[in-house]
């Protein structure tokens, strides 16, 4: 008999490229970036009638426990576990395993995200609802590949072989293996092959399947589950985590396990996708003016061309200027090319080094 | 027998191209924009030893007569004068022979504007000391010429005849005619004929040659200037001063006299000069870091090349960028091309037309 379904969403992540928004104490997930909300409140309300509150964990980072609960107060408090340090998605799967095992053996779950933007929510939650169900039926792990609209090279891609099954309105194939973000000119061949997806980082799996690959890929991580299974619920789950953690290398999911694994199927994504990834994501949320800006917040602009700029409190005015990020937050302005986006977490660390500006980071 | 000194110091522009440090409250002149201090409080200073307090004028808009009597509270209150609207440097220099005269009908004056940066104040004062000699001797106008350094497209130039004299450590010609600011190609060939100078629009002057030239070219203002005399330290000061300006045409005192007049003598200056017209100007005031940014105030600076960045209550963050302009005031920050730098009015232009930016202008 196929076990309730859970969600692992993962919100760990310091979202250091949305600096100077996104702070250590205020990050990224917990912002209204893009529709209005917080990100992390977006990706909870894309489950309403398909994975109750209660059966919705989020994986943060300790420090961010506390603003994470304010954040999506819908979720029961011990839904929102804390990492002592980040381990990458490999320990996150991991984990979820065992604490999901503690309530229902033969549970099922899907790992999401709180960094994407997904508006079709009707066909987000069939396809999640098929791959549940496909997850109930085999040893196999289903990731969720996105048909590219363009050569992206910041997202790694999934190349698929033979379409193995129509099941309910989702489109199943076999994987048949992971690549890495690829230069312009190397996803520009995949697009045209026709037989690549991006990989969106989101998964569907039973706790059986996932404890099975751990065990031939990575058993470390399935001691570490075993032993959060039996710590769920009890007043020492943190401290034990925290001693498993340390033990663990930084690896992600797809590195660890999927990459190793022969059992991999992909569901073909019906929805829009966008990974809100650094600034300039926002120009596929956002109408344009005239002149290609986005703008958000209060803005005056003059001769000024495809600009982003972020201004809540205070007015920020554009003069002669083109291609720039401009984000204007309580404490501090960022000024970066469109291009460097992607290095705003630089910036950041230069910021670190010096303790002055350690309220800004 | 020669009468006394007077320095009259224009400083009622609205520095418009200084938003958003200079606004309409804050002006300019009463920033400290280079050098550490105001504007207006380093041309007074300028003017230590050589005229004193008592006998220095400013002339400035009726509104910002309180926060410039603030700015410089060694002038007696009364030398503060305020134009109920502004109608060009001719009205100020009529206004001021006007003024001057009640005090001394032998008086002479310079003619000095607050937003120069000399820093040769031992040879401006020569140079204004023998300009103040010289204007005793004959009834003639005195004008500041500048040696240019480069082809400036920014200023006006003088052009100059003879030498009429050498007296004291400063050397007299005669000014042949005066020139709007030329385009590129012709400010070069006046370069390199070496008969230009810059206009600085200082000049010296008796009050009796002011008024003889007011008489032959701008009737007008002579018949403001003597009610004006007439009405200096009455209470009725700023009632009459605004039904005679109401009267009066918006010119400039080059347009209204020099050019028109053949008794101008130009005195060429033999101290550095530079007129702090536009954000660009700080760069000839401040040092440059390795990449040629000038940053006045709290910034980080990342790949970035050839900015000016002011920042003087929060952090300012480059990435990636270059010839900007970035000024974070308190209310609003403005991100402008360096090519754009005279146009920072068109903003101000633009912002006035919404009332909700009101308090920032």
């Amino acid at each position: 008999m196929a076990g309730k379904s859970y969600a692992i969403i993962m919100a760990g992540g310091k979202g250091e490229r949305f600096w100077p928004l996104s702070t250590s104490k205020h990050p990224k997930q917990v912002l209204s970036l893009v529709g209005g909300k917080p990100l992390l409140v977006l990706a909870v309300e894309r489950l309403k009638g398909l994975i109750p509150p209660g059966r919705i964990l989020v994986i943060t980072s300790k420090d961010l426990v506390k603003v994470t609960a304010k954040t999506v107060p819908a979720l029961p408090k011990e839904n929102i576990i804390g990492e002592p340090f980040g381990r990458d998605t490999a320990a996150v799967c991991a984990l979820a395993s065992g604490i999901i095992k503690a309530r229902d053996p033969n549970g099922l779950f899907c790992v999401l995200t709180a960094d994407h933007v997904i508006t079709d929510i009707t066909k987000f939650q069939q396809n999640i609802n098929d791959s549940l169900h496909l997850a109930a039926t085999a040893d196999i792990l289903i990731t969720i590949g996105i048909k590219p609209t363009f050569p992206s090279t910041g997202f790694g891609y999934i190349e698929t072989g033979n379409v193995i099954k129509a099941a309910g309105k989702t489109t199943f194939l076999k994987a048949l293996r992971f690549v890495e973000k690829p230069d312009k000119k190397q996803a520009e061949k995949y697009i045209v092959s026709g037989n690549f997806c991006w990989n969106s980082g989101m998964f569907v799996c039973s706790v059986t399947s996932m404890q099975n690959a751990l065990a031939r890929h990575a058993p470390q991580l399935l001691k570490m589950a075993n032993r959060m299974e039996k710590a769920a619920g009890t007043n020492h789950f943190n401290s034990i985590l925290a001693n498993e953690y340390s033990k663990l290398e930084k690896i992600s999911f797809d590195y660890a396990v999927m990459e190793k694994s022969d059992n991999i199927i992909m569901a073909k994504a019906s929805f829009k996708w966008d990974d809100v990834g650094s600034w300039t994501a926002l120009e596929n949320h956002f109408t344009k003016d005239n002149n290609g800006n986005v703008i958000v917040g209060i803005s005056e602009i003059l001769d000024s061309f495809s600009n982003i700029v972020v201004s809540n409190d205070r007015l920020t005015a554009l003069l002669g200027v083109r291609d720039l990020v401009v984000v204007q937050a309580e404490d501090a302005t960022l000024v970066c090319h469109k291009d460097k986006a992607q290095e705003v977490k630089k910036m950041v660390q230069l910021l670190m080094k010096n303790r002055k500006y350690k309220s800004l980071l």
